[in-house]
């Protein structure tokens, strides 16, 4: 099954597929199954029920509504840095044995197509494409052969970044907070449709169509196995928790020069098989910067 | 006002002090003005509404109902690290010259009274006695001089930190995230009340009822109104985000010997003017860990 959520009329809504063609219901219409959100904590047949009742509503031309995160507002997002060996290498690192692990703010969320935004005082704009795992059922103390089973669906992610803010004390977070910076989606796929954990995916960031990151989920040091299992090993994940799990080298930072986004550029975050995330750059005093539901 | 969450035969209640008396209603009472999060998310005169109507309601014992964090679901926990100078010292740290920020999830929350646990498999369990701000507006760059008008009142937070998990990787996030660590309360006191940004409040944390912090918060790096200013600067603060200001000299793990928590001890963090928060330490396979409403 495949999801996506959106916005009408200032109103929230829901969309599966079916076939070729996104089928869809706001909250303002008689069986409206629920956000992506409360579908996954309702757990069991919740998803399955929903897919069938949009099935069955009428067509909903996506490029025509908009689109919002899958989930806006999860308990957490979990990022994870340092995931591959490359990119660990090439941002001087060396390979930490335990997840690096980081905080984004949902503040921070925006959807496919909405621009991502460069702040006017800091030229270091930078992509990283991610997978994404959502979680979908209450996880503490998980053994990673289990952990699969608690994965709900995935999506993907870019972790834009502002390099001189994220590196201007020893914690991360604000060069990963900046409102307007984290891309997720298009689209919510359910674990069922993929290869488990997503293994042996391709992962591929094109900026203005060219390719700057490309990358196997196999690549990543801790698979979403292990990091499910690691995470609950200290804090109870909860369903519709989002779990970023990490780039792959290429990112503008490393290059020589470094290649920063830039106003009027396009950048592209596709995992095979799950969907092509694509964001415009714009300069944040250029757009008047519009919040998620 | 002064105001306090609790749950009450699993339903949520707010209480406010009258003299020296409490009085409260749950959501099942007619007149339950709303949890403390809805009434600084609308704004205005909502608190000043609630303790005129809480005022009126009947006495309630707080020692006989469970006491919450005053908000359980912020949309976001912000924690400052090295914001004391003496404690980036001891801690091995450059005084860096912006703001050490990280997450703490709403899954490591736990109210006065409620035990820290400490894990099996870690004895680096430390306590952090902190300051915490919480936004009353919608904040997006705000000035320094205009900042402590964003701030509707204070708390007091125990930031205890899994110290081996704290230094595993870069990132600080799983030392600061383990579940039923994250002390928060006992109250919530509106700014009206307290010195503009507590300045000049004193701080002390106790073990086992012996001075382990002290300090003024004046002594702060960086002070309220500045971190709210540089927050602001970078993302959207939004009414009910919480700031946790960070921690003084003393930590456990500066000790030598270390001085860890241990299974029986008793923490308490006093912030003058504002109240003491305090909860036992178990081990964790001693009790089943209780997530708050």
């Amino acid at each position: 099954m495949r999801f996506a959520s959106y916005a009408q009329n200032g109103r929230q809504g829901l969309a599966t597929l079916v076939d070729t063609a996104w089928h869809g219901l706001t909250e303002a219409d008689a069986g409206f199954p629920g956000t992506l959100l409360s579908l996954i904590q309702a757990g069991g047949a919740a998803l399955a029920q929903a897919a069938e009742t949009l099935a069955k509503a009428p067509v909903v031309d996506l490029d025509s509504v908009t689109l919002l995160p899958p989930i806006s507002n999860p308990g957490k997002i979990v990022c994870v840095g340092l995931n591959y060996t490359d990119h660990s290498a090439e941002s001087g690192f060396k390979q930490p044995d335990y997840p690096t692990l980081f905080g984004r703010f949902n503040s921070s969320l925006i959807a496919h197509g909405a621009p991502i935004l460069r702040p006017a005082f800091s030229d270091q704009l930078d992509y990283e494409g991610e997978l994404v795992a959502i979680v979908g059922k209450t996880a503490r103390d998980v053994a990673e052969a289990d952990a699969l089973d608690y994965v709900s669906g995935y999506s993907i992610f870019n972790d834009a970044s502002i390099r001189d803010y994220q590196f201007k004390a020893p914690q991360w977070t604000p060069g990963k907070n900046f409102d307007d910076t984290g891309a997720f989606g298009p689209h919510f796929v359910t674990a069922d449709e993929l290869p488990r954990g997503c293994e042996g995916l391709k992962l591929i960031t094109r900026l203005n169509g060219q390719v700057v990151q490309q990358a196997s989920i196999s690549d990543m040091v801790f698979s979403v196995a292990q990091l499910v299992s690691i995470l609950s090993n200290f804090m109870t994940l909860e369903p519709g928790d989002v779990i970023v799990t990490g780039t792959p080298s290429g990112v503008g930072l490393a290059r020589k020069p470094p290649l920063w986004m830039r106003h009027g550029d396009t950048v592209e975050v596709e995992v095979e098989q799950i969907g092509i995330l694509s964001n415009p750059v714009r300069d944040r005093d250029a757009v008047q910067p519009t919040k998620v539901a």
